[in-house]
């Protein structure tokens, strides 16, 4: 399995940079003051890139809203029971979550994923896939949360989604999360691959008091400690494995699987960024492939995302998963495509350039 | 023409709150962390106070882009000939603009408005309303822009846009200015409005070089002294006389016509935002009825912006005007309205609150 993923890795290449002047060219043809669309721009570029110089396309869309469980749970870190990630499961199944909404409002196709959620299988849906890898991690404060296998597991179904979407000729894709606790996880990913601090990085999560906050900063503490050896070792698999979760996990292979097929990935909040900066580890040529969706109000994002040096795209306070993000990210895609493909140039516009 | 706008404005009042708890309680019960969906949630609040405290609606949605010419481009404070302004008006009535994109990718109405252009009318076209007050203004930097009377016609013109699409059903409005120059008039009504430094707030607009903005920033002092008079008296209709723009007032009028209606205002960037300073200076209600819909990448907005004690909603390095950011905000309504009306609460998905 280590060998069918190593071989994936490998054909993770960067973008054709040599493409960039050709499509900055066009852009700086069309009739408004040269960057003028700013971050729009800049996307509609990005784009083209990862679909090889063509004229962007931003659809069709698809969001992966992928859930799993986590043991750690058990150390009080999470306001709300374990059993809502199931509820919410169903939530999304009936269409009445917050990605519902967004995913139809900005047009996007929603598929939600069982990596690893406790309990047994859910009913068969058609928007539904069920990879559960386990039922739910081992809980990281007391050692690694899942076997390199299973890490290996995740992250294969995670490729899959990918590759299922390239087979529906999905051409964008967004990550989601849901798991009661995965903001602990997430954490300590952090921690562990970019060298942040633990009382620096651990927030609320959905809600925890400052009491709270304090406990669940023992609990990471404790969690990298625990796993310390993994992590003194460096390799980003076996770390992913130590401190992250099923659905974290296979989101990194969704990231990855993405950038192997040249999809561009709309990376939603605090949790998805967390696999997105196991995907780089993994891969690195994957920073071409994706866009931070948005700044999430966990306020350990912030100092994550400066660490990779990346710019999110939206700030709107958002600090609920589920891909909600990434949604809306999709529509300002969209608009950049629009962009490239749609607006006149000034000749045949017949507008006269600045001097 | 004094009375009837005097009269206009007294019927501006403010929102009313009381309204609000019922509203938040509402958002607090659907199944997400309590303001876990951050400024969407502030917006779907937002816009239910504007529209009386119903289930909001963002749709129809209606974007005016407004033009006009300044004399004070006589000065040498753009980069593209003033032309520029009827080419792009025929531009935007071909679809070509940046505008046309993104409003069409955002599904919302898009009219373009001759507020004060060079040069005689326009050919007929359904989505232009030839409002023409006069050909161009006078060179604020020898004294008056406009007369109060030529202004308070702009101001009428807006408030008639905002009845004309009431009448059409438009819930919420969208402000675009097109106008070479314009960033000059809008840069003096910040600094006469809001006690802003000229050097501080004077940006390159569509592309001035560091001597250019030099030179803009004299005009622009020369503008503040020429009007001295007038900006020390501190009536507001007579400061955006002086030192405003046929688009800029007819914006302004846009604005104050959207507050009176109950209709909700997506004010777009750097020249919009001067309008709806003028629109608050002249009815301070107004402030309930607007959200700023991006921070432009003009870098006197950011003051500004403070000065009002408001926060953009996006911050993408747009700096094109046309109502580019109002169209992106409309979505953003749109999906704020959708999470309000379209969740569902914890009781009907059976998901378990937080303890």
């Amino acid at each position: 399995m280590r060998a069918k993923f190593d071989a994936i890795l490998s054909t993770i290449t960067p973008v054709d940079q040599s493409l960039a002047p050709a499509g900055q060219a066009h852009l700086d043809n069309l009739t408004k003051p040269k960057g003028s669309l700013g971050r729009l721009e800049e996307l509609a570029l990005q784009l083209s890139l990862v679909q090889g110089g063509q004229a962007p396309k931003a659809d069709p869309a698809r969001v992966y809203t992928v859930a799993g469980d986590h043991g750690v749970v058990a150390e009080g870190v999470s306001l709300f029971p374990q059993e809502v990630t199931r509820q919410m499961v169903l939530n999304f199944l009936n269409g009445g979550a917050g990605i519902n909404v967004l995913a139809k409002t900005a047009g996007v196709e929603l598929f939600v994923v069982d990596a690893g959620c406790l309990g047994s299988g859910f009913a068969e849906h058609p928007q539904l896939i069920q990879g559960k890898v386990a039922e739910g991690t081992a809980n990281l404060a007391m050692g690694p949360a899942m076997s390199v296998d299973q890490c290996l597991k995740a992250l294969l179904l995670g490729v899959g989604l990918a590759d299922r979407a390239q087979a529906d000729g999905v051409r964008v894709l967004g990550t989601g999360d849901m798991g009661i606790g995965n903001t602990t996880p997430s954490t300590a990913l952090y921690c562990a691959y970019l060298g942040l601090d633990p009382a620096a990085m651990t927030g609320p999560g959905a809600g925890l008091n400052q009491q709270g906050v304090g406990r669940k900063v023992e609990v990471i503490k404790r969690g990298l400690a625990a796993n310390a050896a993994v992590i003194a070792r460096g390799d980003a698999l076996e770390i992913l494995a130590a401190l992250g979760g099923y659905e974290i996990a296979c989101l990194a292979g969704l990231i990855l699987g993405g950038a192997k097929n040249r999809q561009f990935v709309c990376v939603d909040g605090f949790i998805s960024t967390a696999a997105c900066v196991a995907a780089w580890k993994l891969a690195p040529a994957v920073a071409d492939y994706f866009v931070l969706a948005h700044s999430s109000a966990e306020p350990g994002h912030r100092l994550a995302v400066e660490k990779m040096g990346k710019r999110p795209l939206l700030d709107l306070g958002l600090r609920l998963g589920e891909g909600t993000g990434a949604a809306v990210c999709m529509f300002l895609l969209r608009s950049a495509a629009a962009i490239y493909n749609d607006m006149a140039s000034f000749a045949q516009a017949g507008v006269s350039e600045g001097v």
